[in-house]
């Protein structure tokens, strides 16, 4: 059981005791000798999604004469989801998945040509640290399908992160979370453990008391990647005066700050207030937007030429988001949750979030509306072959976090359907049992009678309905979930005798004239 | 009782029937006239608030050479309430109070100079026109406060609109409809009715389908208000292509489409919707900026710099709205219950639209919210001289339309406090009882112990606290609706002994501790 397996099969067997004391001294060492170059050491806690990369953005930074500012130790635990990433990353591959083409070149480039970025496992690295991020993933559980109120946060391991470095690190080091976390987190849970470990250790936290900062990514999966972690505007803030300086001077490093300046917040309530925010924000506009989309359905309207005609109002209307066949990713299905479980848990508040909490009900089951829509034409759904083109929560990433294609696969296995599933990014769809996703469009189409444009992946633009009908043997039912279908292709699938239906697509039914003149 | 009276005092008598008669001859006369000079015949039906000014910008239009395209037949009808407007505009006058210094130029423009715009209460104008602009007012009807579900739209007066026109028009005149209507009017209300009289007339509607097309205005109360009516992009659609043509021409004509071009949205059905949308969407995200903005005040937090720090995601966040004593003005108050009755009445839909009218109530009562702040200062308002500062719906406008101050005032009546009302632009409050508004501060504010800054008017921002606590007596409650005060006056106001709160602005304990320093 001591082993922890990679994504692509490599087995990485745990450390020996002995390999621990090893690691003990490559740090010392390694840091002594970056120190001498006049390198600060950072600690980017977690090697997941955020901090691996974050960790190598910290790595490459340098100044205008080409000299590294930070040594970057890149920390994660002993543990079979975990410690795989530890060899990989040294061996100057990417833990993760990305359609961003620099991160196959900053990991090498950071851990073998600058020597600047190191992962381990071993908590001896936090006693060397000037910086530390903390990038530990923090999920919101919602135990209720759609009664997001009931959703509550887990702090257990990310109290358990807070106590390594409060055991470990120098009362001068800087915590930087970075990680989003429920509001009134820094305050009510970094500082009090924090505070707790150096009393344990002796140190005087009135002289001493320990330097906190909170500032949030703004990480967008997809082609842009690294980019939107270096070169992206960040709000930041600090538990004191102190705090906040340190905070700034090494955001100000490692960030593009030239171009995308920082905004300093009066406090870390509001700065972790200000990431949940942002998200409930567009988890509330897309919510918004389904019960419209209904309408327009129903009155013959086409919500998202609608949409396109409000949006020439720039700055007063222009983020106006759309309708689809659910809201997945990891921000938007869970910040409204974090806020909403903080006002009572970490606050005592009588009053929550009830706006934002709704929206998350509405988005978490919106596909069901993508069923109904099927329905309408199939009202028995036993035995139908269904294909659904596209699993990953967004289109051209490969990212299935929260997809809404889970609720819709669900949804459909529970009445019966005979489904396959297609994707051209995603091999494995971890969250339905690590179900392998079919690559080949033709095998997927084969047969099938209903065909469910789920997630607007590129690559499906090239699909043409002379293709896609014969594929299927007899004109199938086409659903359209994010406006993908051009009104052109619509007519042709009309007129090779499918019925078509999309979200928000109200206007299908007068196309259908068009389709049969 | 045959008289109508203007806001200033001036009584209009009744037209008599002589002068019925003389006034037919007139229009005919003057239609002639403008035939002859090569000008079209527009009808705008409805001298309000938008009527009235969109006539004076058809009537301002012209060529390169500066001839007039259109004389304009302003109508309006002979009561009480709007008789007034008709010799008001005759004589050159605005009949509507605005901010807009173009206001009073334009009205004499037309109407003197330009001798292109003429009001009328005669009906023959419509069988004379071109193109007839319906400007009806159109409201929404909410009989249980906060509950806007059972908010509905009361169309008789509307349609009597329509079968006016039904009853005059040519078959060739297109009827361009103006006003805020629930989705669906201009194919279920409007073609009806005017299809009906035609149809008496002896018109054979199928070679003569009425020509019905539709533009929503997107004008904004204060002083651009003229430039918000002619500048600005504009939506429209027609009930079938000749209708939109139609619509189209007179649109380019009237309006700077080069720098601000139309949109044309495939039917009218669309179009309505998207007026409704547009404000659905600006109801909704001011509603959940309340919620947001009790959890800040309970964690210390400054909403409103939380707020500004996120819109520097230009295009994706910037649209962020900002709570406030409440949402008053015309159309966010109505639109989304247009749209939500229009779901039932008009198209028999069973799912109407519960997050738009969700937040209508949320908007609704948000006032009461600045009273929650007042009574965690003073629970009991018995006795307690309270003045509020603005009574208009939005800051450095006199427009009084369902501004939430009338909530806050009735709810303060009801607790029995002794209310005093200032605004520098409104004189006369007409929903609170045609109640006389005071100019004068001093005697406002003299003997005062709570303080509402509840509309942002720029000259409040001249107001010092070092003036207003002398005038109040002893140091008063300071209640801060719109993020009005600055933190540097509110450290000021703490300092002179002053209780001090806002909507949104938990920030200020903290402020306490400076200001006591």
């Amino acid at each position: 059981m001591s082993i922890s397996i990679a994504p692509d099969g490599r087995e990485f067997a745990f450390p020996t005791p002995e390999q621990n004391r090893e690691e003990i001294k490559k740090l010392q060492k390694i840091t002594e000798e970056q120190r001498k170059l006049g390198r600060k050491i950072v600690v980017v806690q977690g090697m997941g999604f955020v901090g691996s990369v974050m960790a190598t953005v910290v790595a490459d930074a340098e100044d205008k004469n080409g000299n590294p500012y930070y040594f970057v130790h890149g920390h994660d635990l002993v543990s079979r989801r975990s410690f795989w990433k530890i060899p990989v990353i040294n061996n100057g591959e990417s833990p993760i998945q990305a359609e961003d083409p620099e991160i196959s070149k900053i990991f090498p480039r950071v851990v073998k040509e600058k020597k600047t970025l190191r992962a381990t496992w071993n908590e001896f690295a936090y006693k060397l640290a000037d910086v530390i991020v903390v990038d530990i993933q923090l999920d919101a559980i919602k135990p209720d399908f759609g009664r997001a109120s009931t959703g509550y946060c887990n702090l257990s391991a990310f109290r358990e992160g807070m106590r390594t470095i409060g055991r470990s690190i120098s009362p001068e080091c800087l915590v930087l979370i970075e990680t989003t976390v429920p509001p009134g987190t820094c305050e009510k849970v970094v500082k009090p453990i924090i505070e707790k470990e150096f009393k344990k250790r002796g140190i005087d936290t009135t002289k001493n008391p320990p330097l906190i900062a909170h500032s949030y990514e703004r990480v967008m999966p997809g082609r842009n990647y690294v980019s939107s972690i270096r070169n992206f505007c960040r709000t930041f803030s600090g538990i004191d005066k102190k705090s906040e300086e340190l905070a700034r001077e090494f955001l100000s490093i490692v960030l593009d700050i030239q171009n995308h300046p920082l905004y300093c917040l009066e406090n870390t309530n509001a700065s972790e207030l200000a990431k949940v925010l942002e998200n409930s924000y567009r988890a509330t506009n897309i919510a918004l937007m389904l019960e419209w989309a209904k309408m327009a359905e129903k009155i013959g309207v086409n919500l998202f030429e609608v949409i396109k005609s409000i949006k020439v109002r720039k700055g007063t209307h222009d983020n106006m988001l759309k309708p689809s066949l659910g809201v997945g990713g990891y921000c938007l299905t869970k910040d409204p949750v974090l806020a909403n479980w903080s006002a009572e848990a970490l606050f005592d508040l009588d009053e929550k979030l009830p706006m934002a909490i709704h929206s998350v009900n509405i988005n978490d089951t919106m596909a069901l509306h993508t069923v109904e829509l099927i329905e309408e034409v199939f009202p028995n759904l036993t035995d139908k072959r269904v294909a659904i083109l596209g699993v990953s929560y967004l289109g051209d990433v490969a990212d299935t976090r929260h997809s809404p294609s889970k609720l819709l696969w669900e949804e459909l296995m529970e009445k019966d359907a005979v489904i396959s599933v297609h994707d051209p990014l995603v091999k494995i769809w971890p969250e339905v049992g690590n179900m392998r996703v079919k690559k080949d469009i033709k095998t997927v189409l084969s047969d099938t009678e209903i065909v469910i444009f789920a997630v607007g992946h590129k690559s499906y633009l090239d699909l043409e309905p002379e293709e896609v009908v014969p594929l299927c043997g007899k004109p199938p039912l086409i659903i359209d979930c994010s406006n993908f279908i051009s009104d052109k292709k619509i007519i042709k699938y009309l007129k090779l005798g499918c019925e078509v239906k999309g979200v928000g697509k109200g206007h299908i039914e007068r196309l259908k004239v068009k389709g049969k003149r």
